[in-house]
């Protein structure tokens, strides 16, 4: 395999975490990238044929691992990040956030914002992410742009909330959405979103899923998120939410339920039956005060569980290593029980459970022979992350988004010891600010 | 005030958050520092007269603030981060924690963990921090070296636990401990530090009070931790913790309650009461299924309460800016309303009212003039700091502690742009990394 061999990166020296099937850990590892793809994992003293490499990267002091992957988020919303906090549900949505995505949302506005929030993800470790928006063709051009993998999906959502007015315009807005952005760039899937059971009508949810059937394209929709969901939908159609969606025939393996914090005992059976991927966004639910997910149990039911930040005007950041943290503390808490949600398992989530949810796991999600080159550096040389006896334990526990140094997407290092190859960071940040400043000027 | 004045380090623009009584913003201020003090704080435009300064900091894309306030930790335990996570609470503690304890800590372990965990302090912004644990004069050496400002508290726990076998030794050591460390260096205050009420027995409990009544030092103990702790007093005593601590005669202002999960109505009016302090440590609490203190019910009875990490072993790091993020969010979710813990709250429990708990409130917590020169500057140059509408949901929700660029302990620069400008952090890392090399041999 490795002889006589010309690869693009050559990784030297650290500890690889696999996140393989088999959980297998390299110590002192070389990994060969060649045309995007991790060509192979040599252990050390293996090779013995030179290598030649265009770049070599070394990361002896550093955790390899693969790319984490964000499976639910609103890029653009960066620009309400810290615009309200601490208040009422209600009062938040329908007097800062609803009126300001009124007056500021537009195709710029989201090409902007979606750059702001890529460098905050690439910068925090995230190579892959789900994202849900309006005018999401910007999104996916600003994710094309940076070189990020990227699953975009356009919104819908029904009058007065929002959205188109006919039905007939929504099933024209989702095909010409897939038609434009299919094939576009190995590194994008599109993809289709319903806000959610209370905001878009059982034809919408109905009409829309018949659309991501016909492109096999993931059909995301936030489901189940607070106690007054449960109680609009049980009102309007006299069944909880999931079961209501199972009703309306829009529950297979292609759906992404995003937060399912409200379930029912025969709820999460039907998730787990119907191979439903639920995204778990902690610290989205614990700052909106929606409740918590009964992860644990979907876990043991074998439900396939990834993470997610949610937007950044509920977090409020888009850092997976701290989402990590609270993902495992949570549970332990609430369940009173410090063994539920091992590191491991969390660590799994942010990665090889979060490709699955997005049906990409044949590509990314663990670092193996044969898969996409989406790996990042974690850099351990830091008080905080001495001593090192346990990487899942430091990464979960103990690090956050700055103490990854390197990341890699699709064989192209797009980060390196912090400081971004492609992207102008400088220009983002002012052009963000600008924006950020009409939107400062409006609100209340 | 200003004219022709001489300082030692100025401070020019940016966001400044005094903390005090009146949470004044100033911005664009010139902040002077002399003898480790403030000197002065203008306004923009209010300064005429030239000001000589021997250092200049330019902080005018930085939130500038006082240095966070750690309420508790056991700093030494850094050593034992990351070596046994997601177990149950004695499998933990009984065959890892104590076993490692008993074989690893001596005073030259206690030092060399005590700088590590210094330096990751004033890496994530805190400048002044309450410990305890063995050996605790190592511990106020390394603070001293360091230049950090501290409260250290010689611990005491009875046998089998461990400690002295005789009260009347256990005095001496906390009189020689005293003595030893009063006047030594105004950075530092010796203290004193009972375990618990279910490892300290009344006669140790009472003991050491007056030792630290008669020296009028802090007196700190863990209590009300887990439900376990209740039951076994209750057996034992016939009373819950905080009771049986009234009972026994140690609740007094100058008492510094650590945890405080678990408590009645009734123990929450004694502790009012009796103006004792409480330290909230949720991530320790969190991770280990500890539960959730009722924060929000001592605010509103007027019981000061500051923010702690506890040891790197239950975190598993000693970021104060994550730990508020965690403070904010689990009393929302916790009781179901996302108005409990603006973040302004939680970062006053991280500075002034972490002040107000170690009886430090008169020299820092605040940035006002007379106070102490205890200052960090957080760079938000950052796209996970853009935009930046509310400096205190900025902190709080979306920054690290990887984002404090520069520190000033007692008018002394100790870190600028990351970079130690005193210790020597490879020297503090390599010594590390082989005393957990040891340990790790020995760990099972």
């Amino acid at each position: 395999m490795n002889m006589e061999t010309d690869v693009d990166i050559l990784i030297r020296g650290g500890t690889l975490l696999t996140m393989s099937q088999a959980m297998e850990i390299v110590h002192d590892p070389v990994i060969g990238i060649r045309d995007g793809k991790i060509l192979f994992i040599d252990r050390p003293g293996y090779s013995t044929a030179p290598i030649r490499a265009r770049e070599t990267l070394d990361a002896s002091h550093s955790i390899i691992m693969p790319g984490l992957v964000n499976t639910h988020t609103h890029l653009p919303m960066a620009f309400f990040r810290g615009l309200a906090d601490d208040l009422p549900l209600m009062d938040w949505l329908n007097n800062h956030i609803f009126p300001a995505e009124a007056k500021h949302v537009n195709r710029e506005m989201v090409y902007a914002g979606s750059l702001l929030a890529i460098a905050e993800m690439i910068l925090s470790g995230t190579t892959t992410f789900c994202d849900g928006y309006f005018y999401e063709s910007s999104v996916a051009q600003a994710a094309i742009d940076a070189g990020v993998r990227a699953v975009t999906a356009q919104g819908f959502i029904d009058p007065p909330a929002g959205g188109s007015d006919t039905l007939s315009k929504n099933i024209q807005i989702a095909e010409r959405f897939i038609d434009k952005w299919s094939g576009k760039s190995e590194l994008l899937t599109p993809a289709l979103f319903c806000h959610s059971p209370y905001t878009c009508s059982p034809d919408t949810l109905r009409e829309i899923k018949k659309v991501s059937r016909a492109a096999r394209v993931p059909y995301i929709i936030h489901l189940a998120e607070t106690r007054d969901e449960v109680r609009i939908i049980r009102e309007r159609y006299s069944v909880p939410p999931v079961t209501h969606l199972e009703k309306t025939g829009v529950l297979d393996d292609a759906t992404i339920a995003v937060h399912c914090v409200w379930l029912e005992e025969k709820e999460l059976e039907l998730l787990a039956m119907r191979d439903v991927k639920v995204s778990h966004n902690p610290e989205s639910n614990m700052k909106l005060a929606s409740g918590v997910a009964p992860v644990p149990d979907m876990l043991k039911k074998g439900i396939t569980v990834g993470l997610g930040t949610d937007g950044s005007a509920s977090n409020n950041n888009l850092d997976l290593l701290t989402e990590m943290d609270t993902a495992a503390k949570i549970h332990k808490v609430f369940r009173m029980d410090p063994t539920v949600m091992h590191a491991r398992t969390v660590l799994k989530m942010a990665t090889i459970e979060g490709a699955k949810v997005l049906n990409l796991a044949d590509r990314i999600g663990s670092v193996e022979a044969g898969k996409c080159a989406d790996i990042i550096l974690v850099d351990t040389r830091k008080p905080h992350l001495t001593p090192l006896y346990n990487c899942y334990s430091q990464l979960v526990y103990a690090a956050n988004g700055a103490d990854v140094s390197t990341v890699i997407i699709n064989g192209k290092v797009i980060l390196k010891e912090r400081r971004f190859l492609g992207l102008d960071i400088e220009d983002i940040l002012s052009r963000a600010r600008k924006i950020a400043g009409e939107i400062e000027k409006t609100d209340r």
